[in-house]
């Protein structure tokens, strides 16, 4: 019992950290996998009070928030908590943070940094692959048993030689070149500025570099400038014999549009891991042999997770010992992707 | 009419040059595809005769063989053809030609070459990630409107930091191993001998190699030494943590071992372009979100195809004017791979 009481003690001297809905990885792992000796959260969707006031509640308590993809972190909740001065989140993503609030609270952000770079760029290549080579469908034909009634199945389109136009060159679209170059895939790209010591084409615009590839790679930030970046004109500009792969963020294509070229057949196909609606997806693409989709999981693995909360953890328990954190955002230099 | 019948006579006049089956790529785009002025095409699946009597009635014709892997030139076949010379295989692989025979009648043997080599090592890759990322089983997820329904799909594992191990190091071996160098895998090997250029780990065993890897790529030829070369020791040796893939023959493993081992969970998945009995495939493996497959079209793709018309067609034009063939066969040096 003493040691008890000891613990509830010094449990609730810890340092409070926010959450206020569990990050997707709690409901695949349990939330035991970010727990420390050095802080404690605070987990506002276990509490019956509307958000307001739990926040009203714990206001004097709350030093850091930990954040994910699908919890906002708006300016209001931001304004409800004055001893707020981190926010973590466990996506390279930050579009749904109010970064200019932080940066005027001198808030700290810290994100997933480069951990899923990799992944990422692996799922790029496997959807790309995938969708030129008809994997997907050709293995649906198999394991429906048609290969031996209806014999060969429709060739696909070789990868090598194919031009390759990423947007958004930051960690993952590097990590993606790196990779397409082995495949003797020629590499242009476009990003808000030319980058010195890229040895790629950059096209100063989307459409010009939608008009001088076969595959269009999305891997730029969501920001107001990127929200529906890939319309109308860029996905005529790629054309019908054009492949588009977004890991993104959904809302950086034009969904609707997208859809009706995909229904039309005025560009070859696509691999999505993101979309508008998440997790809703538009039904015409269900039917698509051409397209292949993923549940937004082109950023994790197994391996990728165990990294991800090591670096979670450790930013939070560098911050309460005034340390320098692991991964932390410049709020004046974004990055280019969003994992 | 004159016209007409200047073109039959110099039609008759052109060498023979002898089909026993339609080469798949036929049946996908027509017979003349591999059309040529300088020589004309027997087909012996055109005619009601059966084969031996057709091969008794054309003997004196039959200068060459166009062959592709579902059409074997057996000693019996090559026998029965006193002026045959040459056989040009539209595969890379040779096991379907009676290569004995052919050394001592003197007969030259031209094969797809490396034609196929990039397009094969793309499906190889393709194939891993999708098995390690579970791109065509999350694919079927989202298409089935699961995302929204039941939420987060199970997590893959990272290719990053992988141990691939390749058995045969040919030229698809080699292009596969450059491309997964990219990704951060590190690559070992197996083959008949130890290659004194590769920058590889040599295993001189298979079982070695299966114990040493966490990924093991099928890409040797199929042959007397190795038929069932991958058996239970083996995939024993690659255990529970293990994926194999095979982009080379289906006799090379134990089909009916794999399938117990994947059923079982004693390996973690599998790619499979080939089987023992296409285009039969083991209806266990249907059930299988961990197995990938493809109907024997690793090698295929349009620009491949375009690819091996020219070749096929310059090497019977090469033979027929007295000119090196194109793509020549040692026949005391079989290559590595089988396409």
């Amino acid at each position: 019992m003493a040691a008890e009481n000891q613990s509830q003690t010094s449990q609730s001297d810890l340092p409070c950290v926010l959450i206020l809905k569990p990050p997707p990885s709690f409901a695949l792992f349990g939330d035991h996998f970010l727990d420390s000796p050095k802080f404690q959260y605070l987990k506002a969707y276990e509490s019956p009070l509307p958000l307001s006031q739990f926040l009203h509640t714990h206001a004097q308590s709350v030093q850091a928030i930990l954040s994910s993809g699908g919890a906002p972190v708006t300016a209001d909740t931001i304004r409800l908590l004055p001893r707020l001065d981190l926010v973590v989140t466990t996506s390279q993503g930050l579009n749904h943070i109010d970064l200019s609030e932080c940066r005027c609270r001198g808030i700290a952000v810290a994100s997933a940094g480069t951990i899923f770079s990799a992944d990422c760029a692996d799922s790029v290549v496997g959807l790309l692959i995938d969708v030129l080579r008809k994997i997907s469908a050709a293995n649906r034909y198999v394991k429906q048993g048609l290969w031996s009634s209806q014999g060969v199945y429709p060739l696909g389109y070789k990868l090598g030689g194919k031009r390759v136009g990423i947007v958004g060159l930051g960690s993952i679209g590097t990590e993606v070149a790196k990779r397409l170059e082995a495949f003797g895939c020629s590499i242009s790209y476009n990003s808000r500025t030319k980058k010195p010591l890229a040895p790629y084409t950059f096209y100063p615009n989307v459409v010009q570099l939608a008009a001088n590839c076969d595959a269009l790679i999305i891997c730029c930030a969501l920001t107001d400038e990127t929200h529906h970046l890939i319309n109308k004109e860029v996905l005529s500009a790629l054309g019908k014999d054009g492949v588009i792969i977004n890991i993104a963020r959904g809302p950086i294509i034009d969904e609707k549009e997208l859809v009706r070229c995909l229904v039309k057949g005025e560009i070859r196909g696509a691999g999505l891991d993101v979309f508008e609606h998440e997790p809703d997806v538009p039904v015409e693409l269900f039917e698509l042999d051409n397209v292949v989709m993923s549940p937004h999981n082109a950023v994790f693995t197994w391996e990728s997770f165990e990294d991800l909360c090591k670096l979670v953890v450790g930013n939070f328990e560098a911050f309460f010992s005034n340390e320098p954190l692991l991964s932390p955002v410049a709020l004046d230099h974004l990055p280019q992707f969003s994992g």
